[in-house]
């Protein structure tokens, strides 16, 4: 049943031009998917959420630095000693393995990774476990380094890796994004882009890719002045959480609270990680998916990244469990620190006192194909034997689907001028006039489009059209004039479906 | 003059943010550049510019595929063969160079890459060209293949590529493309997206880079129905060609004609090609170089790439000289023919009388990142010893920037709260107080917003604002409460500057 949505979800993709696997005709490539042009306008609708969620309100700046970085840039940052995982190879076929998601696989454990080393190969042995591709013995697992390697200069030169994460290039341009916010903190440079992770074996379609799209803030705060102004607009919401102290007992039941008292208690280190999981909840809420499937996990120590001081991953209910579709990340004075070592340059911030100090920092970091996917899972539904994507209307990629009643009398050359005007006010807009109306109506509900308009003999006699909303199959009546601004109402949420024309 | 030209760009570039030389505190990494938010928000709003003229008006496809590519599409696609440039390696300190560049630099030639091995091997021993780094002897040339490689698996396993052009991902995605677009062409897909060149000597500053954003589109097409049927809405446009014959010729002033004229004279081969680079021009022109400044210029044949049949480059008037902006190449069928046989997979469309042929391909290709240096350029104007970038309104980063005159009595409240306002109506708004009201005006012009809204005792006694125009100077004055609309109707393009209020 979950792998069933699992599947239902991917074979739409396919078959619609959300995603596929990149290289279909050279036999695949795992890890790397493609988007086709629904997929390609969802994923832009979400960023475009992310950043009047994270961004716009805060007049944060933004950054777009290059995916291929310097070798010392990770060198400094600790990447090239810990962005690691434990590889077990195969000693007949020579495939590499990721020895700790065999044993999760095997015996059920979670957050096997956390284990370490010894525990890794006393399970591994324990538990028999053999290569699931040849079922023979593997070796013992070793630490492997995951990003991607290259060679800078075409005839060779300087050794550059393809970014893991985006947070580096906010760190190594702390002192422009410093001297753009005008020597003031607290302030935040956020990006948007590729990043790329050599994984061992990457599964679950779109929820371990080898490359991806990363939104990620590096928030720079003073620790002596760790307020942050928007708290409070944000204290009363309700939160599910599994503390640190829960996780090492085992607990699975999250504690329910709310942003304010989990931070006064304690749970949550600094008011900027409360803002910001809070904004989290918030934004993934709008792309569809209800609090009470979501929730927020403590990492344990052994398995926090090297830089974090706490981090709670935002996790969401999928098909097939909990999900990390974010991370919230008190990074401390750790990065500013290393590259202040590595480059032998100053990365402090003035006081008004006159005192200097290093930045604290802390990170929302969010997984775009995740959240992609999880849009996708969350707003499907099974009705009447047809696939209905139940996209919230700013994300979905098509915003309103132009349909003539039947191809004859003049309605196709009508619905095409109204297609043309409505495009021209700026919707997104497609027209389609092949088959019956109740298969275009399916089609257009299966890609999530939330309004369809119909031009029928009415249009040209009356001068109405009707809309079908996607959600409710209702349909409602109005003057064709007032299409573009009820239109543009409706995806501006100033209005709902019922106030956009009379009830048929 | 010109590179003093050159030089106030990037230093403007620098201090306000557009963009400077990533890995800075590193000492720098050349071909890379990291952009700042000022320089983010510009890229963006161009990307959606050439949507505007290239994908919406068309209802074509986009695509988003990994940067990463298996070694098998360029063995298919020809680009292990053929992506390489000639590199001289110095026999003292062993720095590589581009021959073909010293050659052009020491002799004034253009163009010396097409002239072959032999030429070049010839002219560095003619020209006693040494190494620009030592002075030393240089070995001979040898190709060298220009993308970078890396393992995909973090224990090996594949060899993948860096994508030098986004091209390849469509045509080994032109089936589902065909499928999504219900079997019909012509039909086109579009990407933008990151691309890497491993360039063996890059310069330039944002021209020659190794990491930068291409803006691509392949247009499918029946070779026995090349018909565009958006050519007579451009046919009229004058355009200035030097043909391949002209080029043969070394003539250097080019023909004046119209789109539709070259077309029928034969000096653009195919319909889709006038076409694009009409709507190039548009576009170009868009994004604030008027048209004597363009140019559009025919490879010869040794120059061509190994898959064309006609390019045109299109070049803009920097101050160094005509750049290319964007590529039109006539692909042919030889990519989907390359991948058919390369893949074993069948690439054909079905024609309605049951045969089925191997689309034709045209291709408008821009390098996003040159284009945002030439807007940039070609906006720049020097005015009573103050920068101004005249950015056209529609690309400019900021919007509108918001100043309280003095910051007492109440303006900064009343400031503060008209740029949220603003900001709440979509507009991209600035709040800015520090500094005489006349700095901000400069720094305001500097990076290229349009409009300064003022707010002066007037607007707490009359409830009317001050709006200036950084291009006149000029300033209009109005109601409060018509600001947001008046605005949005000014950015929408439609309305001036002087419908804004009453001058001043």
């Amino acid at each position: 049943m979950p792998r069933d949505l699992h599947d239902t979800i991917n074979s739409i993709a396919r078959r619609r031009g959300f995603y596929w696997p990149s290289y279909e005709i050279y036999g695949g490539l795992s890890g790397f998917i493609t988007y086709g042009d629904l997929g390609t306008k969802l994923k832009r609708n979400i960023e475009n959420s992310w950043r009047r969620h994270f961004v716009h309100p805060h007049g944060f700046l933004e950054l777009d630095a290059p995916v291929i970085n310097l070798e010392i840039v990770f060198r400094a940052s600790g990447h090239l000693d810990h962005f690691k995982e434990y590889s077990a190879e195969c000693t007949k076929c020579g495939r590499s393995h990721r020895a700790d998601h065999l044993i999760e696989e095997k015996t059920g454990l979670e957050n096997v990774e956390a284990m370490g080393p010894d525990a890794i190969s006393r399970l591994l042995r324990e538990e028999k476990i053999t290569c699931p591709s040849c079922d023979s013995p593997l070796k013992e697992p070793t630490m492997t380094l995951t990003m991607f390697r290259t060679e800078i200069g075409a005839t060779g030169g300087d050794t550059g890796y393809a970014r893991p994460e985006a947070a580096q290039s906010m760190f190594v341009n702390f002192k422009r994004g410093y001297q753009h916010a005008r020597e003031k903190l607290p302030f935040a440079i956020a990006q948007i882009g590729k990043v790329l992770r050599n994984e061992i074996s990457p599964r679950r379609g779109l929820n371990r890719l080898r490359e991806f799209t990363i939104m990620e803030l590096e928030l720079f705060f003073d620790p002596e002045n760790p307020t942050c102004p928007w708290l409070h607009d944000v204290s009363g919401d309700n939160m599910r959480l599994l503390t640190e102290e829960m996780e090492a007992k085992g607990e699975k039941t999250p504690l329910e609270t709310t942003v304010g008292e989990a931070h006064e208690a304690g749970h949550i280190l600094t008011e900027w990680q409360a803002y910001f999981m809070a904004v989290s909840q918030r934004f993934v809420t709008n792309l569809g998916v209800p609090p009470d499937r979501q929730r927020f996990r403590a990492h344990l120590p052994e398995e926090r990244s090297h830089y974090s001081a706490q981090t709670y991953d935002h996790e969401v209910r999928e098909s097939w469990g909990w999900t990390e579709v974010a991370g919230h990340a008190y990074r401390t004075d750790y990065d500013l620190r290393a590259h202040q070592e590595g480059a032998g340059e100053d990365m402090t911030a003035l006081r008004e006192d006159g005192t200097r100090y290093v930045p604290h920092v802390v990170e929302p970091s969010f997984g775009l194909d995740r959240l992609f996917y999880m849009a996708l899972e969350n707003s499907y539904e099974r009705r009447n034997k047809r696939n209905i994507l139940r996209l919230p209307r700013d994300i979905a990629p098509i915003q309103v689907s132009v349909l003539p009643l039947v191809t004859k009398d003049g309605l196709p050359e009508k619905a095409a001028e109204i297609h043309k005007t409505l495009t021209e006010a700026g919707l997104v807009a497609t027209y389609d006039e092949s088959g019956s109306i109740g298969r275009r109506y399916a089609r257009s509900d299966e890609i999530g489009t939330p309004l369809a308009v119909t031009i029928d003999y009415d249009t040209i006699e009356k001068v109405t059209v009707t809309i079908r909303d996607r959600d409710s199959w209702d349909q409602v009546r109005l003057p064709t004039r007032e299409l573009p601004g009820r239109l543009g109402n409706y995806f501006d949420q100033k209005t709902d479906f019922t106030e956009l024309g009379e009830k048929i």
